[in-house]
């Protein structure tokens, strides 16, 4: 049955990534025989450029049709001082997480051995870091309402934004979380503020009681200000955490940054039928955009997560996997993750290395 | 003129490593002739128990009258379970912060040339890390009303807590941070949510306009998730950061642990005249309270800043601070910090060894 994979470069190396990721879907498509179809559309500044909006109907109407979604990154310094702030990019990327219902954040930080270098920590903290951090994407503080900037009486503005989750929110991705966790080590570390925030002590509640219905998984909590510093003094001690999105959004930053080679991580975020959207953990990088310089491994190993999650083709993902390992192993860096005695290659002839490997 | 000194030992660890400090403030008090006087009183898990509140009228009265407040620390699992969320440990301090107004909330996050190893990070990456870290204490989500759980019309629960700032409260701790970096290395990094969160929309625009009054000071913006990032990747790009009370908790003990000796490192948390409440960055460590073993040099720094903030007393917090280095120098050390070739020792001993390099 033929499936159809939606794909937005988005701005800055968003274009340059991507390319380089549909090449190698061409490749397994053929390969594996995946009978996907492949369609473009345009979010973020890009589509603000050409349709005045981040988000136009015709990127969203393909966006609910698809099976699954691959996306570069969106954002930049040419849209950062746009008057009415609904119209800049990173409102087109939160419009599709929050209108697709993708509330499944799966966020992996793995070392790769090859890149063991690259890395800010001690070798020994990290080799063989493998830690997964799942985040609520579709409610928290970046969705509730009220929010605003409003006159106070005395004649000063005030900014406000509300944190909000209700069970049902909190209970669905719970169970994202447990599952991700009976994969892997069966350990799922729970990260909220209990101690002073209310709509977390919520949280705390329902991890408990979901729990139940997983004894085979070990669940602990973790203050978000311990999770933090845990982190950096020994993060082999996590398995799988989860968190609500603004956590998840500075801890799974950081928990990438251990690895050194954010340009090499995927991310994926899913909806209660494993439809999903697919992106590397960096951003647009606009500094480097248009150079052909960009690391493309994380976009690439994205495309391999939407194969495995989304289509439910391991086969396929796991031979471009294979496939990246193998560029790592002959050398081939990107200027990114590039270190004495490598091959330093561009972004162009780094996907054509992994289509060869392939 | 005489000084009024509150000591607040607090839970745990606290009522040990206070104990040294006082030790320590006696010496100075004798020596520079500083007519101290100190005063004791009960907060959190221990003023629980014994009046039924976290934070009892004696001890508000004392703060209020006092010149500058010394704390251990405040918690433990005994508290953890009370039912009336009111009651926890927790909401002594954060009552003590509230009504006395500190809203300036300073965090250095400095590493020790004698305890380099320490680090969880490599060391070209850490050494001679010196960053300040301003956090905003009395404002954001942490105080932000509404807040609570309540249950909707289908039944379900929902959590909520409202992140709220308004200009004053915005430009009164701005203040404070260039002011931090005018006498320091003279950049300022602001750290906010700005794509995402109106709040820290506003406070970004009122960053810009006090930095008008500063253009001495280099003032930078970070979001958040790139600021938990850049902090592992490579810290030393940082002199001060100012952030909101959330953030600021995160980041706090992130920035602590990259020196890998949070035992180590004091705060001080300011109101609008400087009267401020010390104490030391780490929790008040239940696992190890009563074993003697707690390492009291955090607090003892802590008594240190309050001399230098509070009092006006620099000599006599120079000379603290250069006992405490010297006892370093010695090679002794509190479990925490103990590596290979050193001497472990109590926190005793610990406190004792000050009082005589003194
Ligand atoms: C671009 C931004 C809105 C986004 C977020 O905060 O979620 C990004 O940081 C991410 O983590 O995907
Ligand atoms: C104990 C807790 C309420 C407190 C906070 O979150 O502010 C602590 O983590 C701190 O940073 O001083």
């Amino acid at each position: 049955m033929s499936k159809n994979i939606l794909i937005l470069p988005g701005d800055g190396i968003g274009p340059e990534i991507v390319a380089e990721a549909v090449k190698v879907l061409d490749v397994v498509n053929q390969r594996f025989a995946l009978d996907l179809n492949m369609e473009h559309a345009l979010v973020g500044g890009a589509a603000y450029d050409e349709f005045g909006t981040p988000l136009p109907d015709v990127t969203m109407d393909k966006a609910r049709a698809a099976d699954a979604i691959l996306l570069g990154a969106v954002g930049g310094p040419k849209w950062d001082n746009l008057e009415d702030r609904e119209l800049r990019p990173e409102k087109g990327l939160l419009g599709l997480r929050s209108g697709l219902e993708l509330f499944g954040n799966l966020r992996p930080a793995i070392l790769y051995p090859q890149l063991a270098d690259a890395s800010s920590l001690k070798p020994e903290v990290v080799s063989g870091l493998d830690i997964l951090i799942v985040r609520e994407l579709t409610g928290g503080i970046y969705f509730g309402k009220p929010r605003g900037i409003r006159t106070l009486e005395n004649g000063e503005r005030e900014g406000y934004n509300t944190y909000v989750y209700n069970e049902s929110e909190i209970r669905r991705i719970a169970k994202v979380a447990f599952e991700s966790a009976q994969k892997r080590g069966k350990k799922l570390c729970s990260v909220d503020k209990a101690n002073v925030l209310e709509v977390t002590v919520l949280w705390r509640e329902i991890m408990n009681e979901v729990a139940k219905d997983y004894p085979d998984v070990e669940l602990s909590h973790m203050y978000v200000d311990n999770a933090a510093m845990q982190l950096v003094r020994a993060p082999k001690q996590f398995d799988v955490m989860v968190t609500g999105n603004m956590f998840g959004d500075i801890l799974s930053d950081a928990a990438a940054m251990l690895t050194g080679s954010i340009g090499m991580l995927p991310s994926a975020s899913l909806d209660k039928n494993n439809k999903g959207m697919y992106e590397p953990c960096h951003g647009s990088a606009p500094d480097i955009a248009g150079q052909g310089i960009a690391n493309p491994l994380a976009t690439i190993l994205s495309a391999a997560m939407m194969l495995r999650y989304s289509l439910d083709q391991a086969a396929a993902a796991d031979a471009i996997e294979l496939a990246v390992s193998k560029v790592l192993d002959k050398g081939l860096r990107t200027g990114d993750i590039f270190s004495a005695g490598m091959t330093k290659v561009s972004t162009k002839e780094m996907g054509e290395a992994v289509v060869a490997a392939l």
